[in-house]
């Protein structure tokens, strides 16, 4: 049994990451820096969506967005009001996206108009980790309210990641977190992770973090 | 492939639940009041069980516990710290625990000094409640900061469970969280689901839920 369970993992890996690579090369012809935003229920992945796709206007460049969730349209509807081009993907059941999904919400799209596109994941710290979509970027979102052992209970993540965003910085002398404690565990298990601390309430942090983005 | 994948799960959801109830069995032979505690990474399930052994200890019941991550031991050292027997389940990738975990842990518990035991799953709120464990009850923690469409976001965890909790009421008014909406949701999607508001923080709204638990 676990000999067949481990072969049809193989193969359900492999299958995603061939769509995964068109979808990258999809994005590409069209000139779209595709950016994966990945974290728990709550983190602040549809707020960073909000805050950045203004700033991104602001230096002309257009933003596009897929809401990732099991069940709902909550994000989709938040990122729709910004204006910008936006697909909900639900998946039903299932805890992660996939790039089968992304390819079809891709088909949805009018990727002449969008110069990056942001693909929020499902809220969750595990499943998501090993179906890459088809973006350049991977971006983890989390929040001190996650309390600051979050970090640490989710290696494979953080590895799989470029940047680590800390949130709600406000509220961690609130909940007791210690934000150097999650920064420290971030570069622990991705000496490469660049870490930015924000407050997407109020937007503090989010330019310095667009930089890294856009580097 | 869909086929065969079908079967696979179906095949897997009923080997877990014949596990599940021979843990059962297990918990039923030794008196122990077995509960399921679900929700999202650092939703409150470890302050739960920080909260309500001690007022166990006080009726003269004795908790134990065991404490599911993916990695790590941080919620597992928290119990531990009570003085209650705990033991930790680290699935090391999975996102949820299954039955054959926990009849391991049953093994390492001395079930005969036990009265009610906590079985603390993987924070997330999708892959956990498809399997069940052999516990007689099972818990929902969600806290205001993981955002007040996090019920509507996730409806087959709350139909799956009868006790639902919303956790760090007092943070409420900082984020913005509609505490009423996260209820009226749990309903909506469990109308017989007994909801308690906590601050486990301060041990707010702790006793009625311990009746529930208890009844």
């Amino acid at each position: 049994m676990h000999q067949i369970d481990v072969r049809i993992e193989k193969d359900l890996y492999a299958a995603n990451e061939a769509i995964a690579a068109e979808n990258a090369s999809r994005l590409r012809e069209h000139g779209v820096l595709g950016i994966d935003l990945l974290g728990a229920i709550g983190s602040g992945k549809t707020a960073l969506v909000e805050r950045l796709a203004p700033l991104l206007a602001a230096r002309g460049r257009r933003a596009g967005a897929i809401a990732g969730d099991v069940y709902g349209d909550d994000d989709y509807r938040r990122i729709a009001a910004l204006g910008i081009p936006a697909v909900n993907a639900n998946t039903g059941k299932e805890c992660h996206l996939d790039a089968h999904l992304v390819d079809h919400a891709l088909d949805a799209l009018p990727l002449d108009e969008i110069d990056v596109l942001f693909i929020e994941n499902v809220g969750n710290m595990v499943c998501p980790t090993d179906f890459l979509l088809g973006a350049s970027k991977r971006v983890v979102v989390v929040s001190s309210t996650e309390g600051d052992d979050v970090v640490n209970k989710h290696p494979m993540i953080f590895r799989s990641c470029s940047i680590g965003v800390i949130n709600k910085v406000d509220l961690a002398p609130l909940v007791g977190a210690d934000l150097d404690r999650m920064e420290r565990d971030m570069r622990r298990y991705n000496p490469n992770m660049q870490v930015f601390r924000t407050n997407l309430k109020t937007g503090e942090g989010t330019e310095p973090l667009l930089e890294a983005l856009l580097a």
